[in-house]
């Protein structure tokens, strides 16, 4: 017998979400969820949209008109993007540097795409050379990257390879879910076509909304596809013709009709969620998009010094680390998910736990977003210490909080 | 130049949604929203997971396990559960009778379905024997239909078709998007192998997260898929196995492996849209989901009787109409668009135009979730009275009002 006394009103606990990602979101974003609804031709909302739109460009650092959300998580946007831009048969290029990069390839062959991926252990990142000679070889239709990978806290440059997808002909995409808003990404200077992400990293949000962006090139190629959709929509059944996209939800030319003048109906807007995806674009740039990147940066620094100065071991070379993820050795006298449980039922702080080859070897401690902050990064660095402590592993009583405070001094923050 | 201060906090105007939806979200979901995040694996977080299946079998009236969401719009769950059913070639049924059936042929042919539709003039709907006839001809391997059309506010009776379904060996799904909540759905009873919804009609939430239901004989399709394509999941490139799903996003076999005890990685869930669809489900069964379905009824009566009242005719026949939407034919004297702008400027009360056939012939006007009140009623009957006697329409004064208090009376309410 079903009994709703068993199911009161909802009141998760209070978490320090410092793993990496989801974190907690801004209140203001949560708050600005909690606005009433508006109808979706209506003048306010269609202004919403708009604003939307504007204010997402200056955190893609983008001119591209069709700069806008798809109503999912972040790996909604990603398969938008893929699923309207390849068309089956097609070649695509993967450099493959963790687990988000195997996602790419996973959902490219569901797009029935040629997927070539070329690898590097964990832990490191691709140079320009590697991922030109490979394009070289293979001569891709598209060259799909990871920008912030979380299951390596590691970044792959991008800034050359617009200059060389550009010689070879080659659509640029990449995956930012994990880095925009904490690590430079320059969606223009850096010839990208397609670039998507998600709102729960470093932008502040909750996941549920994913802002991408398009260059005028990927818009042609998706156009290009429309119109041969619209000429034979209309048939009783497939006849084969690889132009049409296998999604109406995620046909990123639907979408551009929804969002531009022509008002087109598709989806019925998440609404909810595009209220939070502007007020997180609206808190970074009221911060100034440069100072929350610098914020993030002095965050993570402050982290890494305080897990060096506690004697444990970063993963990762520092030239190649996020800023927003960092990972961290698991030393050998400890397990490392009784460490997370404590910590988590404890302290009520999460920390990450890592899988595939790092699987028992790293944590991944995240400062990102709403939780980019000197009481989060104190916090987190004093509750592990003291667990691990607990736990038997002998510290440099106060040399982790020193090296993280001294960072902040110097920054005089 | 950029200005932040061209930005400011979102702040929507306060309306009234009595249009075909989304209408005003129950303000208790929205709040629902504002709740801080967890983390994916937080046993809280599975906890609320699981309550979120057990919330909506009772919705649904199934004993379903695989009773989720998908993350997206009400049109997420409707893909998700076409392409993880359809394999390319299957032929499908659909019976037409408004624009959604028309989507679904649309995300059919997408699917590369072998569509089969069958139509209706827009305002009748089918009998079973219509439904079985094209049945027997066509002999689909699914029939897809729509529960509840607001295109043209009618309501398909579902209840002999999954006898018939069983007889032929047909897979049977509902797109429940405009009619769950509102108007007598059981899923179980009537031998659905799948349903999907969205919150933002009936169930008083939200656009952005799609309650999704499936037999036990839908799992077992979705799962022999699952098995062939981790088969060759590992593969370079397309080999064209028809059995692998065009979409990890909307993958319902890796959907249900998040959901269920295995917890496999898969999207990062949009909390907070599970927790306002928590909360919708919630708000359902505290009241009783028998009383929530009088409720509409009640007020949709009240609606039309007061439409009627003011010498307009309503839309459709009374035995196929839903409880939630009511059309309203134009009165000849006056033009349906200068009607509504004035009622959104005025009053800031909404109400829907029509497209397809209907265009320019009637309004849509709902009262439904939320908006399901006499108060929100007798509010939109005044206002559309006044707004017709001040651009020349004369109304018998008083009468509609009159009417649609005889139902609140006879009612006791």
């Amino acid at each position: 017998m079903f009994d709703i006394q068993r199911y009161p009103q909802i009141n998760p606990p209070q978490r320090l979400l410092m793993g990496p990602g989801p974190i907690n979101a801004d209140p203001r974003a949560l708050r600005a969820m909690a606005s009433p609804l508006i109808g979706q031709y209506d003048p306010a909302m269609t202004g919403y949209m708009n604003e939307v739109m504007a204010l997402w460009r200056e955190i893609f650092r983008t001119q591209n008109r069709w700069t806008m959300l798809v109503d999912g998580t972040s790996r909604a946007g990603i398969e938008a993007i893929l699923l309207s831009a390849i068309r089956p048969g097609d070649r695509v290029l993967v450099p493959v540097f963790g687990r988000f990069g195997h996602l790419l390839c996973e959902i490219a062959r569901r797009c029935r795409a040629e997927v070539r991926s070329i690898d590097v252990p964990w832990g490191e990142v691709f140079s320009p050379q590697q991922i030109e000679d490979a394009i070289k070889r293979v001569r891709p239709r598209l060259l799909l990257t990871v920008h912030g990978d979380t299951s390596t806290t590691l970044l792959q440059p991008l800034d050359e390879l617009g200059d060389i997808c550009r010689r070879y002909g080659v659509l640029f995409y990449t995956d930012a879910t994990a880095s925009l808003g904490g690590n430079e990404l320059d969606t223009d200077g850096w010839g990208l076509d397609a670039v998507s992400a998600g709102l729960q990293k470093c932008l502040g949000g909750p996941s549920g909304s994913s802002p991408v962006t398009l260059s005028p090139r990927m818009e042609e190629v998706i156009r290009r596809r429309r119109r041969v959709e619209q000429g034979i929509r209309n048939d009783s059944h497939y006849d084969g013709d690889d132009e049409i996209i296998y999604s109406n939800y995620f046909d990123l030319g639907m979408i551009m009709d929804y969002w531009g003048p022509e008002r087109l109906n598709h989806h019925t807007e998440a609404t909810s969620m595009l209220f939070a995806a502007r007020e997180c674009a609206r808190i970074i740039l009221e911060e100034g998009l440069d100072n929350t990147l610098a914020r993030h940066a002095l965050h993570g620094r402050a982290l890494a010094a305080g897990i060096q100065g506690m004697g444990l071991d970063t993963f990762g070379s520092p030239a190649h680390r996020m800023s927003n993820v960092l990972g961290v050795v698991i030393p050998a006298q400890v397990h490392g998910e009784a460490v997370r449980q404590r910590l988590l039922e404890d302290f009520h702080i999460e920390i990450g736990t890592s899988f595939g080859p790092l699987q028992g070897k790293i944590w991944r401690i995240g400062t990102m977003g709403y939780n980019a902050r000197k009481d989060c990064v104190l916090q987190t660095l004093a509750a592990l210490e003291a667990v691990l402590n607990r736990l038997g592993l002998k510290t440099v009583q106060g040399a982790a909080m020193q090296a993280a405070w001294d960072i902040y001094d110097s920054a005089g923050r």
